[in-house]
């Protein structure tokens, strides 16, 4: 297989193999995950050897609602490669840009762009330090790779980031400096975020408004009046969440208004652009500091931003993927309880994932993935919805879904052992290091 | 003038007007510089009102040393489009473009990618910092916008980042607790560097190989004999020099390798992609922490990337930059000779640039552009050259400037004042907040 010999040598020039973890083979079927694509359509992929799946899992993790290589939005890119992408003076769809995103979050001014989620991140935390005056941050959920957030793990309390996607991570290289600085605090646990603030100088909060389940008891509302009445300088990321369930921020829905919000993966449908988007009292900080960079001013990102945000939009698209995503977690539970194999369903629809309830889970995930593919599909324990996965490609998944759990009911019946059906080592959950 | 109008909107609602600072407008000509561009190709820029100029200032700021719009690179963009830029599967390209920068680094056997030179610059401290097991790192040159790297302006000590591009940088929303972590040294002086490290546990050099001027007294070695000794990782960043006057780091001409280096600018010739390369038991520490970011896996960065050192490589683009950039600052010294105005030259050919030796320096520079744009050029105190940079166009600018120095020197000569020869408030120079 091409995909898995390029991958061997991958992983002797490129420490951890990939740019990013959750596209590491290791995490879905090592030693047999294709790896790489040759190219990309709708919601089907073909490998280096030419094979196609369906993309029933991550799509581009969640960058692709539109799916891969929508024709509109790679329309405008593509005359802005005939224009030109880069030149001394700026190009002019960063302004419309801004001007949209303004139009979108009516409770913002002003905008300022990167092109990766850390970044977005970085810039933000960046920003609202600066209009605090303080250094103290209480989080809630993943917010990248950069210094700021990974210092949670030197922290003398004891808490650490095990909550917020990343278990176990020994943060190695990170200024130890930083310790004390960065509060975590768990999703719909007031107490525990009202406990951070009355104990620190925290000037900020940023959290994730959804990730894993929704609030309760009013938790965002409450979060608002909380940072409001102490002087603290609210931030939501929506690099997730953002354009999965309305047009905009999952936090419309919520009828909450942040201080500063950051949108990513879905903003470019595939192509690099983030924005952080704030109020004016705020924004108007990132100039008593320095934050700037070259490649922020390349043109695609923008181009991309502007037609994707027109073509959600027109199609409505948050209201698609919502539905297919009911749809996905509705089949889901059906076929487990028709093979009497315990799951648990996670995530907003458009973001789906389940779990198995067993000791044997991960050797299930992995075998699902197995089977997934032999069928020609992309499939795990996750489904991020498109435009692009019609009936017809849902249909085809449940079909083998519907197969797979048969054989996991057997499993569990002890009647067949998983590891004997397993023809490759289990798949990773974390930070395995690579050899 | 559109772009004018654009831009009085631009600073309404982007906090800073740009994503560069050495992009805003007020940093060429207030008021008057057309700011955005409708098209760029070779060394040619058309404005808004489509306008046409050509570009003898920054290309980009140093981006496109193979013009604007290069065919081939654009080509195999345009390829990549076609085939879809992002998927749940990896792109090939990432491995190609490292198997082709090991390559060129042949001390180096691993490399990571990122999409701007500031991420590349925080991933190498961040890696360099794991593998040495320290945090505090010595610093030469301009690095980027991160916390770490900003902090320098916290110190105790008094010393800051005044002389590394940054002068008058207040470093809020940087958080205090990183205060003396990291410790600036004066470039070609060796004695200071060696005190910091005998005062400090340094586990850290990072600097740019060359800015202003080139080494004296074996500097770039010292510092490598000084690093090894003292078991420091030693970085090159090369995210400005590299590929200006070598296939591959300047650092080559010293013949002195580094333990990690980062390429940017250049790499992609205008598209976003930027890498860190290393030895292997220094880039492994990758493993040890978490760096990654979901944008890091989009196609067109390592695409662009490989057919720009491809033609590059054919072309020998480093030499003839290199040749064009001699020939401008011959050009610069005789024709400031000739009107008796005393300028200072400096920089390496291809980013070449010169100052006015007089108290009116800022308000003749102002001039110098407002009359390079009144003949169609986009022209500042600094030429950085491409392959685009054609005699024709070269001594059409000679001409122009030849009569912009003859007027400077009329204002040296008290025959005129420059201030009545401006139209508009003098550019800035640095922070200068926007209202």
């Amino acid at each position: 297989m091409k995909g898995q010999n390029l991958y061997n040598k991958a992983k002797k020039i490129i420490p951890g193999g990939t740019m990013l973890l959750s596209k590491r083979p290791e995490m879905f079927l090592p030693d047999y995950w294709p790896s790489y694509y040759s190219k990309a359509k709708g919601c089907e992929i073909w490998d280096l050897d030419n094979k196609k799946y369906y993309d029933c899992s991550i799509m581009g993790i969640g960058t692709n609602t539109l799916g891969y290589g929508n024709s509109e939005v790679d329309k405008a890119v593509k005359r802005t490669l005939r224009s030109g992408n880069m030149s001394t003076l700026n190009c002019p769809e960063e302004v419309y840009l801004a001007e949209k995103l303004i139009e979108i979050n009516p409770w913002a001014q002003m905008v300022r762009f990167a092109r990766t989620g850390g970044e977005a991140n970085a810039i933000a935390i960046r920003i609202a330090r600066a209009a605090s005056g303080k250094d103290k941050v209480a989080i809630c959920g993943y917010h990248g790779w950069h210094d700021w957030y990974l210092s949670v793990n030197h922290n003398t309390s004891g808490e650490n980031l095990n909550q917020h996607l990343l278990p176990g991570l020994d943060p190695n290289g990170v200024p130890q400096e930083l310790k004390n600085t960065v509060y975590p605090f768990e999703y719909n646990n007031y107490e525990m975020l009202l406990n951070i603030i009355n104990k620190n100088d925290i000037g900020v909060i940023k959290m994730e408004v959804v990730r894993n389940s929704y609030p309760e008891d009013n938790f965002i509302l409450k979060v608002r009046e909380l940072a409001t009445k102490k002087n603290i300088v609210l931030i939501f990321d929506e690099c997730t969440s953002g354009f999965r369930e309305t047009y905009g921020g999952i936090h419309k829905k919520f009828n909450v208004e942040p201080d500063l919000a950051m949108y990513g993966k879905t903003l470019g449908n595939g192509y690099a652009i983030t924005a952080v988007v704030g109020k004016r009292e705020i924004m108007e900080f990132a100039q008593k500091t320095f934050i700037s960079s070259t490649f922020w001013t390349e043109r695609i990102g923008p181009t991309a931003g502007l037609k994707t945000l027109e073509v959600m939009e027109k199609e409505k698209s948050w209201e698609i993927i919502t539905k297919i995503g009911k749809h996905v977690q509705k089949k889901w539970r059906e076929i487990a309880n028709k093979h009497d194999v315990n799951i648990e369903i996670n995530g907003i629809p458009a973001l789906s994932t389940f779990s198995f309830n067993y000791c044997n889970a991960p050797e299930f995930k992995t075998f699902l993935t197995q089977e997934f593919l032999k069928k020609g599909f992309l499939g795990t324990t996750s489904f991020y919805a498109s435009l692009a996965h019609t009936d017809e490609i849902l249909n085809k998944y449940f079909e083998v879904l519907d197969e797979i759990f048969f054989e996991v009911s057997n499993c569990i019946l002890d009647k067949k052992n998983i590891k004997n059906l397993l023809k490759s080592p289990t798949a990773h959950s974390g930070f395995k290091r690579l050899n």
